[in-house]
């Protein structure tokens, strides 16, 4: 079997590339590990920048997403007892974001890749990927073998595609935090039409939402916190003490159907690239989810490939991939900053001391006061113009 | 002996609450415990932000600092072998600083206060406060009683005031960086116009000026260093490998007249009152010198207790002197946090692993490419309105 391009991982990054590529005439085969009923349903981003909605709108597919997501103009930061719009309508006008979750991307994309009689294979979990090095490399899974031209790892951190360039290749720079996020899904009207992000004594919570029907909520939780030490009771009790901190806000409780753990860590590896093999999101960087910048990031990740697999088969020139690291690491380090800025910005640390703390607050009193650390904020939320 | 306000100190809050007080009708008596020429001629700070100046001015003490200070309209970030402009004129049009040493303010206002028959004491060296928590407080030196309606403690970070509030009225906020500045001056003309703040991975270094033929310079040094261990060689060496990281750019060197440590530390101490005791400057508050804000919180907050002071003979109320401490610290705070910001930004720290080295690499590169970063630098370098 062989194909131009060879894609590891059917997530958001995999299936964009694959339409995105088919627009331009190049054929893809996607190869994944999970079953397409899991990864229609896996709850994970739902916050898109304007470039990623404007890429999904471009590339038609964008239809549902128009009708069905909500947009934001705006956040609240919520800290001593007083809430402080960041309203993008006035600090970065004619961008937003909009709320719209990543796996109903990955079902758009799926049908219209399916639509277009595109080879996507779920429930590969042999793939393993062969002569990166050459110009002849190719896939081997489930007794079959793909030929292709170029290998695209979109299969997320733990995936088989970066794990398959050879050591020492990679320099890889990380970062853990002390906490992690407790995360729900609820069958309850959000309590706020926007996001809200609450920073307490007691630890970070966020107030954000999937639909009109269903919050999505997250609270700062201990490191290796056990997720049966908080019942449901447990949950809506910490939630209400760290989002109930302003007159007349009262947070609307309803049946959970999801919760999780999330870890909170920061990953790059570069270059993003080794041979013919081109990593693409969270198989070459992940953030913790405070910016909400990994799924953006993965479409930008896949907008610069595209156009640099465009020009190799257009034009034989491999001066755009030769430059693809280098075009996707200065987005990709302005969000590890603007993800770790939020993260400190807003969480609790153990470390903290008096001094420490005060000092946040004072950032949290600037950020909401001065019109230019605001749309600091506000520019690197809704997604630096893609370069 | 009796006035209505006994200050101590005679550094530059201590000498321009006089001086304002004066323009009120309100006597005082400053005491201070150097000579007259120690204070005359003891380096410290040398950048006077907008409101500063103001000040100055207003009060009629701006002569000589409009004549020969120097107004600067932005400065350069030197870093990764570029320099970048942060410029004022563009980002927070007619508001810029003006290069003028400390000791040059402490002239006009021992001028102006001499000149207006005020009451200075030199080399008092035996004051002690007094009764502070009553209506009748007073101070005591060399055999002497100085009885006052109030007391301002602008004595600095090492003076009696501050000391002289009983145990446990005050919260103190401390943080020391793990290294120090290395300052010298130099009879060498600037060999920029403005000021350059350099990162290199060497540690930081700042080109500075005091006038047209006096450079001043600082280099980041480990804790602890000995200054026998920096030659003047050495120190020009540094500087060049530091400085020199961008074309074209060549440090003038010239005969070394100073040569001094300086700890990087930061304090608040909170109320920055007790009974009638009023602290204003570094006896309250004092920040690492990378953002050059110390001398101008303590203008600051000199203005503040002016109208406080004002207000209650004018009225008898004493509504503005209850809410001094609160209206002074929330800018001390905004002071503290920017110059933590500055220092992290451009300092190397040996706990830094290579993660953080490029995160803060990252936050150099949107600094110097977001009008919004830059504007957050500038619009706190030049200092925020007056409240």
């Amino acid at each position: 079997m062989r194909t131009q391009v060879g894609i590891i991982g059917a997530g958001p990054a995999g299936l964009l590339l694959s339409h995105l590529l088919h627009l331009r005439g190049i054929s893809s085969v996607v190869l994944e590990r999970q079953s397409r009923d899991h990864v229609e349903k896996r709850v994970r981003a739902g916050v898109l920048e304007q470039g990623t909605v404007d890429t999904l709108t471009a590339a038609a597919v964008g239809d549902r997403l128009r009708r069905e997501g909500l947009p934001h103009q705006g956040i609240e930061l919520r800290y001593d007892g007083a809430g402080h719009r960041i309203a993008f309508e006035e600090l970065v006008p004619g961008r937003s974001i909009t709320v719209y979750g990543q796996q109903e991307v990955v079902k758009d994309l799926i049908a219209a890749r399916l639509a277009d009689g595109g080879d996507l294979r779920f429930e590969v979990d042999d793939a393993a990927l062969h002569d990166l090095g050459t110009d002849r490399p190719y896939v081997t899974f489930g007794g079959e073998r793909l030929d292709c031209d170029f290998v695209a790892g979109c299969d997320g951190f733990h995936g088989v595609s970066r794990p398959s360039i050879p050591a020492g290749v990679l320099t890889e720079y990380e970062r853990e935090y002390p906490f992690a996020w407790l995360g729900i899904l609820a069958r309850v009207k959000p309590s706020a039409e926007e996001l809200i992000y609450a920073r307490t004594d007691r630890g970070f919570a966020l107030h954000s939402m999937r639909s009109p029907e269903v919050s999505r909520f997250y609270l700062q939780v201990p490191l290796g916190e056990d997720i049966d030490a908080w019942p449901d009771e447990r949950v809506w009790a910490e939630l209400k003490t760290r989002l109930e901190t302003v007159p007349g806000f009262v947070l609307a409780t309803g049946e959970i159907t999801e919760k999780g753990l999330t870890p909170m860590r920061s990953f790059v590896a570069e270059p993003m690239q080794y041979g013919r093999l081109f990593l693409a999101g969270d198989s070459a960087h992940i953030v913790p989810p405070t910016g909400a910048k990994g799924l953006n990031l993965a479409v930008a990740d896949v907008r610069v490939l595209t156009e640099a697999l465009t020009q190799w088969y257009e034009t034989g020139s491999g001066e755009l991939l030769d430059g693809y690291s280098q075009a996707c690491l200065r987005r990709v380090w302005r969000a590890q900053h603007f993800s770790w800025w939020m993260t400190t910005l807003l969480h609790t640390f153990e470390s903290q001391d008096p001094y420490e703390q005060r000092l946040q607050l004072s950032y949290l009193d600037y950020v909401t006061s001065s019109e230019a650390a605001a749309k600091t904020l506000a520019e690197n939320y809704v997604g630096l113009p893609f370069g």
